[in-house]
């Protein structure tokens, strides 16, 4: 029996295609794009082809618009710390949110060693912040907002359109990390109307270690990987081509299904919701209830542990996460699942159930089956538990 | 006919053992190395295997000291950006060589726009660093010297064991960029000495854009990329498991074969100087006669352009270059041959011939027999080849 993976916010499964590409790109051996010959046309034109699919999947206004990176992570450093460097005489102050992944937070501890002060902005309890609370943040010295597009715990989508509007009325440079949102739900960058946005390829079942960084045309931002001319300038180093045209297939599927994978991951999510409540009782479900991404539940089980669910599970062959998989080396309660209001003990016992277009309802089914067995069984041996209902 | 590939600095072909692993890898469908179930355990596995396999080429002491990155590009930025972050209490004075590869050079020159000072230490006309002269450069201020291991240009390989050794008893951090001898040359980070050495997988057969950085254990270096906590906190960001694998298997075959590769190309090199110095005259083989990489000839032909060489050898099937391939977009004359004493018209006629070991020696016998026709067809249209020769 194979693993059902309800876990695909660490990394989705490589697409058919993705692979077919990626394979027949290990297998064309090709040259280096910056080369001045024919080994090198060949390259460059697989590295432009693969551009134009990821501008169009983000409705870009030019695939220029757009530098490779080697994934969210170098997405977001390139974008904050690349503004910061090139504002730094303008002003030192940074706007976030305190529910931001960790590439963000940091990043931006980081630049505090170097003079540079971060207004955190709260989020309501269903971790949605409020662009008036950024609009009152903003100063004279404010460079750079970086609010992200949708949070990769709870999947709580922030009002981005509106504040990047303040963001443009007080010329101010506004970041969102997509990563978690690329691929899953339609973005427009021109929509959006922000300045730089960070995606990563492994969200949209392309490869791990690729992604990119939206720069619109004109905006005040350094490399972060100084040397060759690469990517326009604005990023150096030899390009990974094999995981970009990987990257470009899934841009183009991702783009091409759209309607149909929203409507599928819907349907799991009503059915895992449903199931939830009808079958446990003492959960919360975390994030907006509207505002949110359609392929992540965030559920915290009261009286019991994240890390004991996640190990019996596994036992039956189903993976989940407590949490973001590059937190997992962590012990320390979420910062996301606090900032909404859950106390320790609830948060302790939280899954992040994530899914994509390869998961069934039988998957679903599957996995409520053995939760209520698992949650049942914990609870069993939970004092609190036997405390509270005995 | 396949084209004759002698522009190897560029990028090296994918090994068929390299190939096989990472079609492998794109099939298997690895999970995220860092997800706390099945799915990520294999993963986690399969990167620890490839970080042995690089260990072990360069003799690192323990796998812990090497950090995946995405080239040779960010192994450099991140050991320069980061030993200049971690130590910037401590002193802003950085030594190089004026010979160094541009991802070396343009990051000083980034961190001299924050009050950073660099040293720019000369070469002697074949290019070689007097270790005397980094003596001299030291301060009390120094925090880092930054030597090339082997010259992307010229091939010239340096004193870095006399270096390491003074750069020790002063307490200065020392990294080498060894991206174009990894793999070619024997490297032994311990006999060696250095405190930080960057590489990249496509200088020996492995994919783009995948590389490393050897951080000694005790280095004091910060991270260049901020986020989860991957690579040991070292570097974040999901890793390109698939590109990773490829260059674990890459370094492999490197450590096995390193004995015949490096007879092959030597007598290719030696094929390929002799034939140059019998058939064609007005010639300067740059760099130095010994301490230099096999597998690389630059070679100066007076009173005609590189580029003219470059596209007429083009249209006959063979590829070589100019100067490195990541500073192709730009069009000045190349910093490493006006540091060894070429004057500007000789570094315009000047070809960087390289090979590997898919190379044979009638390819060379090949490409002789073209050069000498195209070099003399330039030549006849050249008004300072007739004024000089008339």
């Amino acid at each position: 029996m194979g693993i059902i993976n309800l876990d695909h916010i660490s990394g989705n499964p490589l697409l058919p295609e993705v692979q077919a590409a990626m394979i027949e790109a290990v297998r064309t051996n090709y040259g280096n794009p910056s080369s001045p010959h024919h080994l090198g046309d060949q390259a460059a034109e697989a590295l432009e082809q693969a551009r134009q699919s990821v501008a169009r999947l983000i409705n870009s206004a030019s695939p220029k618009e757009i530098v490779f990176t080697s994934g969210g992570t170098e997405s977001i450093n390139h974008a904050i710390k690349g503004v910061a460097a090139a504002k730094r005489e303008q002003g030192r102050h940074i706007i976030a949110s305190n529910i931001e992944h960790n590439s963000v937070l940091k990043t931006l501890r980081r630049l505090m060693g170097f003079g540079y002060t971060v207004t955190s902005v709260p989020v309501d309890g269903d971790g949605r912040v409020n662009p008036d609370d950024i609009a009152k943040a903003i100063t004279d010295k404010t460079i750079l907002i970086s609010i992200m597009h949708s949070n990769n715990e709870i999947g709580t989508i922030q009002p981005i359109e509106e504040i990047a509007r303040i963001a443009r009325e007080k010329k101010v440079i506004f970041h969102t990390d997509a990563v978690t949102s690329i691929g899953v739900v339609p973005i427009d960058v021109r929509k959006l109307g922000v300045d730089l946005l960070s995606f990563a390829a492994n969200q949209f079942h392309g490869p791990a270690g690729v992604g990119g960084l939206y720069i619109r045309k004109g905006t005040s931002i350094w490399p972060l990987l100084d040397g060759g001319a690469q990517e326009n300038n604005r990023r150096a180093g030899t390009e990974n081509l094999i995981s970009i045209i990987g990257m470009g297939v899934a841009a183009q599927l991702a783009a091409k299904e759209m309607g149909a994978r929203l409507n599928h991951v819907k349907k799991l999510r009503d059915r895992l919701l449903k199931g939830l409540n009808e079958k446990i009782d003492d959960i919360y479900i975390n994030g907006h209830p509207e505002h949110c991404l359609p392929n992540i539940v965030s559920v915290s089980i009261s009286y019991i542990e994240g890390e004991s669910i996640v190990l019996m599970l596994e036992e039956e062959g189903i993976a989940v996460s407590t949490r973001s998989a590059c937190a997992s080396g962590s012990l320390r309660a979420s910062h996301v699942l606090s900032s909404i209001g859950r106390d320790w003990a609830s948060a302790q016992g939280t899954l992040v159930i994530s899914f994509g277009k390869d998961n069934t309802e039988g998957e679903i089914d599957r996995f409520l089956d053995v939760l209520v067995t698992v949650v049942q069984t914990l609870r069993n041996m939970s004092p609190l538990y036997v405390r509270a209902k005995g």
